[in-house]
């Protein structure tokens, strides 16, 4: 039931100042370092089967998922950037990879190698031991590999594994009921149907999404340890949830998975839980940054407007770009423009937070506020890491990055969207499309239309615009928004340009009243970025900081090239070192800089904080 | 090296509004519902030692320690309000204990019972297992029935087990190494040896202390269950330690083991640490409230200055109990002014709010903020439970209740001082005093002498009193402060009465600059008393008020006997449903209400807050 779909990736070229250069980079720096990284802890040795017990770097249930998504990532950025030294590094781990696989499929290093996990151990923990997670990890790189560069090997390797695990689990006879305790492989199997037209695929993904809630109690049967059935979504049917809850990067591949399905099936109820679930999220679940998760016991959703800043939040970068991959979804299937709200908003701030400005280092909690008094909690630093044991973040920035073309247009026979008008350009036969300016940095962007022909031309016209006006080839033109867009339906020349101004001026947004967290407090916007003040550009600590109610803006730019805001505000002085005092403090009129907050941490330790208390 | 001790718990006779009343209800209620649970649930029938596998009720490893608390409770409670039927509860019970010890002296029901932790895992897990931390209950409880009822037979049962103790852990030929992973054997020890003289206990507590940290991987490599080293207080010598961390009970029952080995062993370095991490916990560890132990994960000790307020903080009612407790034993060696200040804060506050006023409801945590999105954690519950799995601190009400009286004086051979001038009464040999008034929510107290003679008696001027002033038999009369007691020495007779006038306003209070989470908040405070807003007593949900700068108060009482303060402040109003918004909310002037903390939710589920943000 698709409406649009993404560009295809190498028909987009990015050329913004924000999504542009971390792209190149994980060319360069983001996929040659997680794949030496992958090296160095053994995550690559292990597909060689010959690990012994005692020996160094045991591999781990989670390994595989590792180096499937940086292959996946080195699919993307062969096909974006020809190289046949790097080509040649892929198509030999595809060999390796390869070589793993069983005589009856099964491909899995650690629970084939490991025999303290032993072979027996196969499907004997589907609620903690990652298998159909990894076995999803490596279609996916599967279908990568043989979309963007057209190689079939890893993808016949794939569908073998696909059709086993098909052979064990279902509803038919001799198949057994399992679902995985971490989703992935639903939106996998979608992906493998889609490469190969092979109904099957399709058929087991939506298996593994409607046994989900039939047997709530299985994971607790199958192995001693047990988890609680919410944190793994086995606890309901998932048609009927109404609330997003559980691990949130698990809630947001099923979601994808979900959406994929109901896609392909037209099933209204599944594509109905998917708007359910996304509104919960969005309306009461999510960071303003689009983060998701607030809680880092157990990486998790909680309760509606339980938003906290600091370390005891969470906002995972793997759950951040599973919300825009959800976003991008919903936005093919429905067309409808909230979709690609949220989407952009996760994009310009949650999402690409969690990696440097170098490509190599990274945050897997993304927190709001960031001071002194920080405490570390699971794989949160208060600077970003080149690796973690559990290295999901790093690994899903090596595919997600060259990825982030996907995100800038929709395209369908009939139209040509343009989602986020970031400097680009799309090139599709007879439809080509070139955006230039500062988006979302400056209020105004051109379109140029690079191909002669009668096409369709969407523009979103984003939920925070003031005030939109158009110039077409020179002349003001008034195009009511249809949906959110305005659509430009016209027999176009090479050359003709739009010039689109957006009424997007630095914001004080408040938190909806139930979220205590942020009350009396404001935070910078302007457009979909959200700002954060570091102790680099401000008098004192950000701790100490009071923004000014009512204060005038000016965009600057500092040294660096960082984009910045500066307004009033106050600084409060209370001096003395009592815990509880009596004293009241003095606030000092100062004036506050901010940046966008993802790229906060880029010049140094420091404290951040997004929320400042708002002085009247 | 003692300055002072307690007041004998028959000595004082508890007359005011906030301790009195809770004091009579552990008789009636708390001890005997704590004891009934205890039957309910089978700790009691485990000491029966028949339990077998497959039965329901399987003995637990913290279950010996709920029973020995409430039976601790009973001694005190028999001894001041004596009841034949109870007594012989008590003895029957004590009975029963003595019957499960084992030949060799050891006694611990779960570990004796369960074949599958089994006879041979006896001090298998000192981490975890709780056999040590279970015997110094029974010690305590032991030595409560031979002080307060001059029982022997528990005493003589726990001496057995003690030297059996003896036996197998220490420094000497044969001995093992070992330490508890929680703390109390050795404050537990030390009560051993005060009540018996043998000095081997006074040793054993030592040795517990000092073996501390000799051997930081013990707890590593005695069993495959890790815990970290550092919230078991195994990483290093006590007496090297810096700062306080750790699981915060753990910690405190260890400080008070500390304490009382440093008072008699006169060992300078020992109450150096002591002195060094009240200090720390004080200046930067501990709630507004006295509560200690700031983060629901592991109930633990975080950093400096980390102190939330809501669902993520903690404040464990046991920890805030044992803060009192060792408040009370610096008190006692030192004399020194500082720890009574806190024993009130935490006693007016932290440590009775984990009680209601029926006396059989309980939190686990003392959360400081309750609102719309409570989280669920751990045992925390947005009202007070009659009983939890881990039920540590229903029965720690049983035996810290009772022992109120304890709290309000000092005493030595020269000097009787009044520490908290709640009403009451002191009855010592000669030197007969009555406290009357209605401290601390007055300023005026009356110091009334029953008995002639000369003695010295020492009033303590808190540290929030804003002026003193003291009248002799109606007379105006000048008493400087020494170290922060009036002391005046005198020949008495019968009918002296001092008036004492404090100025003890309702007060905003704030925090350090480093506690980030309530920067720009106010808290109301009168003399050592913390208030709270409750939903029920205020136009509108405590987290839309905001508490107007400089507002006056207004002592008032509420319908049902609650002191309160009622002061000027505004409601945010910000209508909408979006959860970020450039909506501007309006102020609404309000009259405000708070009530003492510690009586928070006692009429009904509801919101609640200490913390209000400030409006200049």
């Amino acid at each position: 039931m698709n409406k649009f779909h993404s560009a295809p990736l190498t028909a987009v070229k990015l050329a913004d100042k924000f999504f542009a250069p971390g792209q190149q980079q994980s060319f360069s720096v983001t996929i040659p370092s997680a794949l030496a990284k992958c090296e160095e802890t053994g995550r690559i040795e292990a597909f060689k089967l010959s690990w012994k017990e005692g020996a160094p770097n045991r591999p781990h249930i989670f390994w595989d998922s590792d180096v499937a998504k940086v292959l996946e990532g080195m699919a993307y950025s062969l096909a974006l950037k020809p190289d046949a030294e790097a080509e040649k590094v892929y198509d030999d781990l595809v060999d390796l990879i390869a070589s793993s696989q069983q005589p009856d499929g099964y491909l899995n290093s650690a629970i084939t190698t490991d025999k303290q996990q032993g072979v027996d151990n196969r499907w004997k923990n589907l609620g903690s031991n990652h298998e159909l997670y990894c076995a999803g990890h490596l279609m996916e790189a599967a279908v990568a590999g043989f979309e963007a560069l057209g190689k079939r090997k890893l993808l016949d390797v794939m569908c073998r594994y696909a059709d086993y695990i098909d052979s064990v689990f279902g509803y038919g006879d001799g198949k057994r009921y399992g679902i995985p305790g971490h989703p992935e492989i639903e939106l996998a199997l979608v992906k493998l149907y889609r490469a190969t037209g092979n109904e099957k695929y399709l058929r087991l993904s939506k298996y593994f999404i409607d046994a989900r809630g039939d047997d709530p109690e299985f994971f607790y049967r199958e192995v001693t340890r047990a988890t609680s059935l919410s944190y793994l979504i086995a606890d309901m049917p998932v048609r009927e949830q109404q609330e997003v809850y559980a691990h949130a990067v698990r809630a947001l591949y099923l979601l994808c998975g979900m959406a994929d399905v109901a896609a392909e099936t037209d099933d209204e109820p599944l594509l109905a839980a998917c708007r359910r679930l996304f509104r919960n999220i969005v309306d009461k679940r999510m960071y303003i940054t689009g983060g998701v998760g607030t809680s880092f016991d157990t990486e998790r959703f909680t309760v509606d407007y339980d938003l906290p800043n600091d370390t005891r939040g969470y906002s995972e970068s793997c759950a951040n770009m599973a919300l825009a991959l959800f976003c991008r979804r919903m936005l093919d299937i429905t067309g409808e423009k909230e979709y690609a709200d949220v989407m952009e908003r996760v994009l310009y701030n949650g999402a690409l937070s969690g990696i440097d400005r170098h490509g190599d280092r990274f945050f897997y909690p993304n927190y709001l506020e960031v001071n002194d008094n920080f405490v570390q909690y699971h794989a949160g630093r208060k600077i970003r890491q080149p690796w973690f044991n559990c290295s999901c973040c790093p690994t899903s920035y090596s595919r997600f990055l060259p990825q982030l073309g996907l995100f800038m247009w929709s395209v369908n026979d009939d139209l040509v969207r343009l989602e986020i008008p970031a400097a680009g350009k799309l090139a599709l036969p007879g439809r080509t499309v070139e955006v230039c300016g500062n988006y979302p940095f400056d209020d105004k962007f051109t379109v140029k239309i690079g191909s002669c022909g009668k096409f369709k031309l969407a523009i979103r016209i984003p939920g925070f615009a003031k005030s939109v006006s158009f110039m077409l080839n020179g002349e003001m033109i008034n195009m009511p928004a249809v949906d959110g867009y305005a659509v430009f339906d016209r027999q176009w020349c090479e050359g003709d340009e739009i010039i689109c101004n957006l009424g997007m001026p630095f914001e004080f947004i408040r938190s909806h009243r139930k979220v205590t967290m942020n009350r009396g407090k404001v935070a910078v916007m302007r457009g979909p970025v959200v700002y954060c003040c570091e102790n680099t550009d401000n008098p004192g600590d950000v701790s100490s900081l009071f923004a000014a109610a009512g204060s005038k803006f000016i965009a600057k730019e500092l040294p660096d090239g960082y984009p910045a805001a500066e307004f009033d505000g106050f600084m409060e002085k209370l001096d003395g070192e009592e815990l509880y005092t009596n004293k009241v403090p003095e606030y000092v009129p100062c004036r506050i800089t901010a940046i966008p907050y993802a790229l906060w941490q880029n010049r140094g330790e420091t404290n951040m904080n997004v929320w400042l208390p708002e002085m009247l």
